[in-house]
């Protein structure tokens, strides 16, 4: 069949919107036709090239929302009409990081996910001409249909609204499962969130929900104080408008020390403080955000040894097929809020101008609708 | 009262043997006769005054095993008679510290013993001249008697060998503590343990009463497999014999990586090989030795991201009077091993000889008795 897709052609070239050719699901696969996508930093850093892991010519994208048009041989868990949020990190439920407790980051296509390829090792995007499109990161929502593993996808509520919903698949839960499943936040903690963008906004209102007492933002643009408290931060603080060292005075603010601090900046000073800034005995300390290649994070070891702990996340971790679809019924029921978050809405021709829209900090989400 | 004492008089010196003046217990206090009592790292490091924190004079060890002797006013847990090993890590069970469920690191005491004093701010030790003597991490068990607070005393098994169980008062509670405690290990976890001192063997029986299926021990020094192998290690590596990247190897050696790694080196860069060599998605990596002052330890955030989790542990994460008994009586049931790791019995007289067997790693443990 062809599709409508946004086409990251080369590295740090603007996408370029055009009919693709897309081949029907083989075993295993799922047809999905994208209603909405949200547009991530994930997206822009690979097309900018600043990612070294990037492949050309692909179609990005990897927060979208759909539905169900065509099952391959052998799904079983999904039918034609089911919506759905296709998933980066799969959940095939067999393999060993599925069956173990402590992780999410099931391995079962990951090889062949990050060359772009589908499992069986090819992709289902060429271009008219015949030049083979990659896939990306398993999902390629910056079409407006595209083939993904039954295991990479989470049925979700059919009420739920894609243009919303569609942010569950990345920005929503990396924020809300960071609380909730990797630092596990208990009522009446005192948190700091370092970064008030989406993922920062979406840690405030995880700590929100787990009833933490105390939620102190740690932003350097002050116009981020609003919306944070919009989400349930208690605190706000700007970093260039203290004196003194900040890790004292985040210390002092949350009376020795935070339970649990987030890192959603990206910048590994920023990931130093956020470990300082636990409290000594208990405190722990998660790294969001995603550094430049080659970034390393530091400390002394006695931060540790008098009982700090360092950890990371990634996709909040969550087990997607079981977890995003518990969040999708959160949205619904009110127990979490998205449209304050989805500040623009686009379409497909507009793409470029979403990542615009993110470079100037004008935006927390950008969604294109098809 | 007179008692003997080998007394650190000034930085780099050796401890001099002298007669000094105890002053008996105050309020909360108690008067111990040590019977024996360890030479440990930490006391070098503050004899040699490598220590940036040291206090001199002072009454070093933190190693001991005695006999109550006298009780202070107010004084209700402990009488006349019980035996006692000093804790350098208190247990008050009323600050915020000890009624956290995830912390060891009792504060009612800690600004006056880091000043070498008791909790009232004064020593009970002085010179026969005058000369105040400074106590050291609240015990100083270089001494045949000492006051320690009622808080800072475990009461144990009145039949349990001092010359044994004065090495719980450190070197076994924290290694087995750190596997029990700290990383809290499962039965059938595969783990790596970097450096087969004292310390390190410690954790390798902590390892194995905790039922591990994997015990790698990793030292340059090919001495260390013997007594590594008896106390329950299964593997045994040698990094300057290995082709490659020893994290490499440790993570094949391990089928893809530790459930649990354990740093016993004090040194950062082994740190992090013990932190990278844990498993993608659950691995953890607790920091015991202690780093030069100054060293920093250092990963990029991906190995974070990915699922490793960094933490460290004090005194093995035991609340001393309440774990210290139940070691003990460990002890005294032969799930655990102490007598091997006794390598050498002392004098008083021969202190210092106890050091130099230390530099030249030719004892685990260096036991004086009294
Ligand atoms: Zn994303
Ligand atoms: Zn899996
Ligand atoms: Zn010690
Ligand atoms: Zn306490």
């Amino acid at each position: 069949m062809r599709t409508r897709a946004a086409v990251a052609v080369a590295a740090g070239k603007p996408l370029e919107i055009m009919e693709v050719e897309l081949e029907g699901p083989k075993k295993g696969e799922v047809l999905v036709e994208i209603k909405a996508t949200g547009l991530c930093h994930t997206d822009e850093f690979t097309r900018s090239g600043d990612d070294p892991e990037g492949i050309f010519p692909a179609i990005l994208g990897h927060e979208g929302a759909g539905v169900v048009i065509e099952v391959g041989e052998g799904v079983t868990s999904l039918e034609v009409g089911d919506h759905v949020i296709p998933l980066y990190t799969p959940e095939c439920r067999e393999c060993e990081y599925c069956l173990h407790p402590k992780t999410n980051l099931c391995q079962s296509i990951r090889s062949t996910q990050g060359q772009g390829l589908l499992p069986d090792g090819t992709t289902r995007f060429k271009m008219l001409d015949g030049t083979p499109i990659h896939h990306y990161m398993g999902c390629s929502t910056f079409a407006n249909h595209t083939v993904v593993p039954e295991i990479a996808l989470a049925k979700i509520d059919k009420n739920a609204p894609f243009d919303k919903v569609c942010y569950i698949g990345c920005g929503v839960t990396t924020g809300i499962g960071a609380v909730i499943n990797t630092a596990k936040v208990e009522i009446g903690s005192r948190a700091v969130v370092f970064g008030l963008g989406g993922i920062g906004l979406n840690v405030i209102q995880g700590l929100r929900l787990a009833g933490a007492d105390q939620i102190v933002g740690v932003d350097l643009n002050d116009d981020k104080e609003e919306m944070g408290r919009h989400f349930g931060m208690t605190d706000f603080v700007n970093p260039s408008k203290i004196d003194g060292d900040v890790v004292a005075h985040l210390v002092e603010l949350t009376k020795g020390g935070a339970d649990y601090t987030f890192d959603a900046t990206g910048n590994v000073k920023v990931m130093r403080q956020a470990l300082e800034c636990a409290h000594k005995g208990w405190g722990e300390s998660i790294i969001i955000g995603v550094a430049p290649a080659g970034a390393e994070i530091a400390t002394r070891p006695f931060q540790l040894v008098t009982g700090r702990v360092w950890r990371g996340t990634a996709f909040g971790g969550a087990k997607g097929r079981t977890d995003v679809p518990k969040i999708v019924d959160w949205y619904m029921q009110g127990k979490i809020e998205i449209d304050p978050m989805i500040t623009h809405k686009l379409k497909l021709e507009e793409i470029n101008h979403g990542f615009e829209l993110m470079h100037e900090g004008k935006s927390i989400r950008a969604v294109v609708e098809f």
